[in-house]
Order: structure tokens, then C-alpha cells, then sequence
């Protein structure tokens, strides 16, 4: 059983899961690039400070290049019998893909979603692993540190082989996005009809009794109390890939994803400063019917 | 058979009908309170300038209170035998109710959807009408000089008892929303990609033997022709009531709108400065992730 | 304050509220045509029950007919002073009319969005209610007795004048088929890839830790504990008037609803043998491309 | 000037391609697997079948395999200076690899978007093309064959470089999903609502005069004349991988398709026996409020 992993990544996530680790009893060795954070200097050396035999390590970096470029180091360092996990945000292809090459030398892998933002180290991280049933079994003092308290199935599920975790997580996204859209809209229509006195006061009330009580309703609750009107924020929001992925995911397999698909084309049109679609939509109409329209500014 | 019809409100529409109807053989005595451009002072003078037995009074003007305010006017000086035309937008349900009170009288009402804007003088008009049976035929001469030339049901159709019309015509109106917002769509996608060296070019290549072809695709394309990248105008897109009627109707039916209805939400969103809830979907990732988001301007 | 209500409706919502209304010390006489179930053999005699003073009725029957025949018969026995709530699904502006009606006796009106479905009677139900300060503030103690336990503020909101209460549940019901429907899309797409080999699994291991952790996540843990492919349930889904009002409001005020409205469609599909629309595009394919169309059954 | 071409693929499209070809001028040596329609034995014999010096394959068999298999065969047979044309619906990367291949031999590679379905023999192809500026004008007496009459720029345009010509048609094919799907609701609607008592006919009216009017409305026009009810139709819409590959595009691109999405997931949606969506939605219901549910035949 694992009791010493490293931990490559020291952001805003690596950060707290170390602590989380190292309150939950597993002794952590931390690698980033940043001098002031990092426990030792190189990957090289986090790998060397670990404990002989089945040694691991959890990757925590940005998906995409930073990812493939630390797994492709811990190719050259680790040997058979040890254990990568990627705890990051890899697209379940690409682990299957670095699995199958990790597996040349008989290092082992494991796709972990870890859920729960900037509020895990407090709450505990919900996790969903992928991976062989050896690799996941040798790994549990690790996932029991960082999930929340509470029976272990309510927090970690091993969902499958390798890729499992990060799918798993992937669709947790998707569904993340449908959800803040659904109380965004609502918001939107309160706010929007001068019969509510109190929208704030209407969330709030949602919290205990209701069908739509959840953890980001508190959520929304608390933004309100900060910001009533949410008039310090620009209606701009980001997309992660894993909205983009759940829904191509949906397409080649002929799933209907409607309000998935609804929740990510309004982040993409929050951050169009002009709508083309939309242009195109008021020439027609200044075309069959003289219309008003506006011209640009 | 009618062949002198009254017609108020010579607006865009009304004006370029009178002139069509001209053409066609019909005479026409317009009101309209702008002296300009009226043939008569007064509603009253137009009903006694038309010829004795079933009179025709054709009206014109926009949908809600100036509708109805020409209707109560006539319903004072028609008697029975006569016919009132509604050729604006008003909703089914507001015809059925005008018709049942002009009815008290004996009046005659015609519920006619006109689809062709400012073409339509040129091109002839689509019309879609509703009422009884004697009320049409009376009116047919009065059709066929306003509607396109060829085949008279590839441009008129009788489609129904009072309001049918108007029904006829909100659903046109609704799929009208459809399309535009397909064609536009598929212009921003096209746009978007740099590998599309020739948009305008594109667009005009459909014009003759592709699936897309159609008139609002022509229309497309003398859009572009003037303004290749739509740089003269704003994406800001205004609804009529028509296409907002298509949906409720439908929810009422229970038939399943998804499209018609996001082309109707697209045109909302064109005219938000800032939408609220993508305010509070940026409100919620910045508490659970400490996401990016953009402060106000 | 109010100790003593009379409650008309003993259904399965009432009947609980009972309950929990004498829990909470609340005395209750209840009425229901039903003789098995009802205190008293008349409405009239319900009202008879009550403390001389400010009597109270709490309404708890289908929205539409039934609360209007209710509402009208209290007309006739109520007097001033007197307050009625009307807990059940009514439309907001039903409330303002009926609120408007009672006032001219001198009786006021509440209207109290309830939510908590049959959990409710063991967590207490989240309450949104409109009306007047002065029938609110007489009505805590009532409104104390069925809310959940913890501060009152996550429970219980007054959230504007009449008609605020319903509009807000009214909403809330929105939110409500978009949080539902974002759960089901998920759980088809995780269910549609065979990578995930315990789906049951994957959502119980979103309860604790993570983004999308909520009570209805808790009901899908529940649901697929008993029926883990969910074999036993057809695909047909009713939808209350709430959802619908929803779109129509939101329509009305032109706010973009992508998520909800696709959420109801989704219902209103759901329950159809055979797709109109669908048939449609299959015709357009036959005859444009000869394309492969499978012919009614 | 290229006067003689070869044509691989002699099915539904190759047939009437080649019968086109022929009668604009365009001599035409056709290989099909099939004896029957064959002109010659192999695709080799088709190859030396060709005038000398620039020769021109022009392919148009299913995208995919078929396409790849007979592209890599042409490799082997065809020399500096010759011209591949893929016309079938091969993806825009699958070309500029192909492309990039030949180029190794000299072989020029041109793709082409052909639209008008069964309808093109007589009306003509709406063509698409990719390709360098030189490839294009030696094919130019074949595209000129190929399209409709009327002035080229209507049913020709040369888009971008290789690429360009599928991209175009891709989302060519994008927009008609959502035109089709456009018509569709409006037919559900126009039919749900027993006040029209001619549906076939609105349609029909629609055709000169009004703002929808197309070549698919055309057809809708044509369906219903066959099929008033559409009643000899199963609503099962399979879709082309084109509507997929436009939704993905967007979805990298980043931009808003909500129509053109609807449509392809309405099409998913038809296919399916039971939604296991739908059935999720049912069971949250059941479980937090005892709704009617339907238990699976």
C-alpha cells in the first residue's frame, strides 16, 4: 500500500492537494518549477526521493503540452512496477494513448478526475478513477486522503479501465455547465420581472426545503451576498475543453445533448464582442423588408 | 364579385398594395391620417366613397392598438353585407374575437397574413387567408391582382375559418426565423475558418443548383455583395410579435420548437448589453474555481 | 399570530402539510371531499372551526378549476380580515386577480410557492411567498412550522407582493427541467460509452466532493440503486404548467431561456408516438436524395 | 483544357454526373465495380484510357474507405502533372492529407462540394471547388459541364485552397439541416392546430410570393402532395456525417450553432427506440414526487 507519492504541480489545485494528502497521513514530495513551492528541484529528484518498489507519481499540470511533456520525462525515469497518475484534465484518448506507452516498460497508469475546485482541500475532492484494479487498489490510501469524508463510494468510484476517470469527469463537466445555465436562465428571469423584491432572498430560501437545493446553489447565494445585482462582473465566461469534449463525445455517439450543447454555445457567445451569425441575421431582414437595423458603432 | 376596395394605411406595406392593386385592375380608395398620401380625409369618407351592396374595406396598419382602433371605427359605419379585411399581423385569436362582434352586425371579416415585403409590389405577395367560404370568393379578384403571377395556389390559399390566416401567417413568420438564423449560422462558421478564401463567392455559388437555394439566400448574397464582411452593420436583431406567438402557440400544443425558439432567443441576446446570466455563470466559476472572469466595465 | 389554520386539499401534499403543520404545533382543521380524510363535512364548516378574528385558509388543490372553485366559495364566507393562501401551482397573475377580488371584502390574499415533493413533510418545504407585509408577518408562525429547520432565511422567503411567491416557484420550476434534464443527458452519454463500467457508481461518487453535488443528484443515486439501466421505466415525461410558464414569461420579456425551453421541448418529445416534424425532414430527404426513409410501421 | 476525364464511381451520383458530363461535351470514361455500368475493366484501364499529358481522375464513392482505398490506387497509377477530384463527401483534413500526398508525385489534388441530389442530372450541380488556381482552370470546361445554367458565379465558386471545396459543402450541408428542420416544426405546428384545414395547401402558397419560399419548400410541397399526413413515413432521420462534422467545427472554431445543432440532435433523437434521458427525467420525477411514471412495455 502506498504511504509517499510525488506530486508534480504546485498550482492553485497541487497546492491544496498536497496539504489534504499530507493531513490525511500520506507523506508528499512536491516538484514544481516554481523555486519558492517546490519540496525538491527536479522531477528527476522527486522520483529518487520516493520509497523503493511500487513508486508514484500524481501529475497535476495543465492538459495538453505541460501534461505530455512531464509524462514523457517520467518515461525515461520511472521503471516497471511504478504507478503514474494523471490527476489533471487529460482527454480520456490521450491517457489511453499514454497508458499504452507507459505500459512498454511496465509502468502502470491511472486517469483520476478530481472535482471540488478551490473548496476540496476543506471539503474533500470527489474522484473518479480509471485505470487496472491492481494500480487502483495499491493507490486507495491516496484517494481515501483526498476524497471527503463520509462513506468512500460517495467520493471515489473506480470507474473503469484507463480512461474511466477522465471520461467520468469530462461528462461530470458537461453536466456542471447545463446546471449553471439552468440557474443562470432563472436569475436572469427573476431579475428580470419587478415583482421579485427580493431575488437574493428568493435563492437563499432554495437552500434548505427545495428540489433545486444544491452546492452550487449555495454557491450563487453567496455570490449574491457579495454582489446583489452582479454588477461588478463582466458577462464574459470561459470554456473549459471538457464542455467542448462532452459534446463532440455526444456527437459521434449520436447522443441527443441538447441543453449541454445550449449551456456551451451561450459561453461562447458571452465573449463575441460582435455576433457575425447575428449580422448576417439583421442584413437579411434590412434586405426583404427594410427593417430597421442598427449600423455598427 | 369586388372590384373597389377601401385600404387603410398607406405605410410601406400599404402603399406599395394600393399600387399593385392598381396594376391589377382593382380600384382602390386609401386612408391614412397623413395627408400627403391619403385619397380621402376621413375613415368615413373612404366607406362612402365605395360603391353600394357589399362594401370592402381592406385594413393596413400595425398590429395591437392602431388594429383595433380602425376596427371599432368601422364597426360604426358598416353595415351588413360588408366585409372587413385585417391584412396586418394581428394575432388568431384577437381576429376571432373582432370577428365575432363585427358578426353582431352582419359584417364579413377576412383574416389575410401578406408575406413579401418591400418585393412584394414587384413579385406579387404571398397571402394566406381565413374566413367563411362566400367572404373569400367575393374577395378573389382583389387576391389574385395582389398575388404573384402563376398558378393561384402557389401564392394564395384559402387556409381556414376566421384566424387561420393570420395563423397561417405567424407560422410562416416562425419558420422564417428558422431559416434566417440557419443561413446566418452557417455564415459565421464559414467566416470564421480562414480556409475560405470567398465567402460572398460561396453564398453566390448556391444561388442555382445546390439544396440551400431559396429566396432568402439570394438575398444573402446581395447582402454580402454590398458589404462582404458585414462591417456596416450592428448585431442587434428586433423580434417581431410573430415569431414569440409561433412559440407560445407551440408550448401550448406541446410540439417541440427547438429551433424556431433558439433562432427567437438568438434575436434577444442580440440586444443585451450584458446578459445576466452569463453574469451569474461567471459569478459561479469564479466561487467554485477561482476561474478567470472580467470585472465590469 | 395565527395558531390555528384551516387547510382545504388532504392530497398527498396537503395531507403531509398537515402533518408537519401539527408537528410543528399548528393546530389544523382540514378539509377534503374525500370522508376519509377530511375533518369536517364542508368547506363552510372549516371556516366555522376557525378562531373568531383573523381566520386563515390555507388552499392545497389543483391549479386551474379546482382553486377557482375553491377561491370562489371562500369569497362567499370569508370576511374582512380574514386571509386566504392559496399554496397550490396557480398562475401569478390568477393570484393578482383573485387577490384583487377578495380585497374589495376586505380579505387578503398570500400566495406560497411550496417545494419539497413527498420529502417535505420530513425536511420541511422551501416556502416563497407574496403578499403584504402585514398577512406575511401574521403567517409566520405557520410558515415557521413547515419550512425546513435551520435559519429561517434558507427556507423561507417573502419575496415580493402578490403573485411574487408563485412566480418565484414558478421559476424555480424552470430551473428545476434544466437541472433534471442536464443530469439525464449525462447520465445517457456515460451510459452510451461501454469505457464506463459502473455508472450507478460514477454518480453515487458525486455526492460529497463534487461541483455538481445536489439533492436531485442524491434522487438519481436512488433512482439507479433500485433500477441501475433504468429497464423499468418507459421515456415519457408530463410536464406541469410551470415549465411552461416559464418559456411564456420569459418570452414576454425577452430573456433568452436555450436551457429550460430545451428542457421542455425534450418533455414534450418525450411523450410523442411519432415525431410530425421528424416525418417532415425525412420527406424532404426522400425526395431531394432518394435518402434511405423507413416507412411507417 | 481538360476534355476527357476519367470518373470513379458510377453509383446514384456517378451515373447522373457522367450522363451530365456527356451532354455538356465532356468526354467520360467511367469504372464502377460493377460490370454493368462499367465502362472499363479496372481502374487502371480507366487511367490509360485518358488522353496523354494532364490527366483527370475525378472520384465520387462513398467518403471514407472506399474513398482512401481508390485514392491510394490512383497514387500508384498517376504521374506529375495529373489531377485527382475528390467530389464525394470527404472531410476537409482528410483532403489536405491526401493532398499533401500526391503533391509528393506531382499530382495535383482538387476537392469539390457537389449539392442538387437526384435533382442535379437535370438542373445541374451547385459545385464547391478546393484547389490550386491552376488545377481549377484546366477543370473549368468540366465544372462548366457540371453546374447549372445561368451565369457561373451562381452555381460555381472556386472557395480556397485543397479543403476549402468540402469545407464549403459541409457547411452548406450544416445550414440545410437547420432549413429542414426549420420547415419541419412549422408543418407540426401548422398541423397540430385543427384551424388550418389545409395544410398542404399553405405550403403550396408559400411558393412565389412569400419570404420562405425555396427549393425545399418546393418539395415539401411535393411530399404533401404524395402524403397529405405524411402518414406513409416512419420519423426516423438518418444523418450524414456532415452535420456532424459542422457542429465540431463550430464547437473548435468556437462558434454558436444552436439551430444547426437542434436540428442534428433532433435527428439523433428520432432514431431512438426509448431516450435514456427521458427515462432519467421520469425517475428523478418519481422519486421526489410520485408523478405519474410510465413503467417500459
Amino acid at each position: 500500500m502506498v504511504s509517499h507519492i510525488g506530486l508534480v504541480g504546485l498550482g492553485k489545485m497541487g497546492n491544496n492537494m498536497r496539504a489534504r494528502l499530507r493531513q490525511g497521513g500520506i507523506e508528499v514530495t512536491g516538484y514544481d518549477p516554481r523555486p519558492e513551492v517546490t519540496d525538491v528541484p527536479t522531477l528527476a529528484a522527486l522520483v529518487e526521493a520516493l520509497p523503493p518498489g511500487r513508486r508514484v507519481v500524481w501529475v497535476m499540470v495543465p492538459a495538453g503540452e505541460p501534461t505530455r511533456g512531464v509524462l514523457a520525462e517520467l518515461r525515461t525515469v520511472l521503471t516497471s512496477g511504478d504507478i503514474v497518475v494523471e490527476g489533471g484534465n487529460s482527454h480520456y484518448v490521450e491517457d489511453q494513448e499514454r497508458a499504452a506507452e507507459l505500459a512498454e516498460s511496465g509502468v502502470g497508469y491511472v486517469d483520476v478526475g478530481v472535482s471540488g475546485g478551490v473548496w476540496g482541500l476543506e471539503n474533500g475532492y470527489g474522484l473518479m478513477a480509471g485505470g487496472s484494479d491492481d494500480d487502483i487498489a495499491a493507490l486507495m490510501p491516496v484517494f481515501d486522503a483526498l476524497r471527503p469524508a463520509g462513506p468512500r463510494e460517495e467520493g471515489f468510484v473506480h470507474a473503469g479501465p484507463v480512461g474511466a476517470g477522465h471520461f467520468a469527469k469530462m461528462v461530470h463537466n458537461g453536466i456542471e455547465y447545463g446546471l449553471m445555465q439552468s440557474y443562470a436562465e432563472g436569475y436572469e428571469l427573476l431579475a428580470a420581472k419587478g415583482l421579485i423584491t427580493d431575488v437574493h432572498g428568493t435563492f437563499k430560501a432554495w437552500q434548505r426545503g427545495t428540489v433545486v437545493r444544491s452546492w452550487l446553489l449555495d454557491l450563487m447565494v453567496r455570490a449574491l451576498e457579495d454582489d446583489p445585482q452582479l454588477a461588478k462582473l463582466d458577462d464574459w465566461v470561459e470554456d473549459s475543453g471538457e464542455g467542448r469534449w462532452t459534446v463532440d463525445e455526444a456527437i459521434e455517439a449520436a447522443v441527443p445533448l441538447p441543453v449541454i450543447s445550449a449551456a456551451l454555445f451561450a459561453r461562447f457567445a458571452s465573449r463575441q464582442e460582435a455576433s457575425p451569425a447575428m449580422k448576417a441575421v439583421a442584413a437579411l431582414r434590412q434586405q426583404f423588408g427594410g427593417h430597421a437595423v442598427k449600423s455598427a458603432p
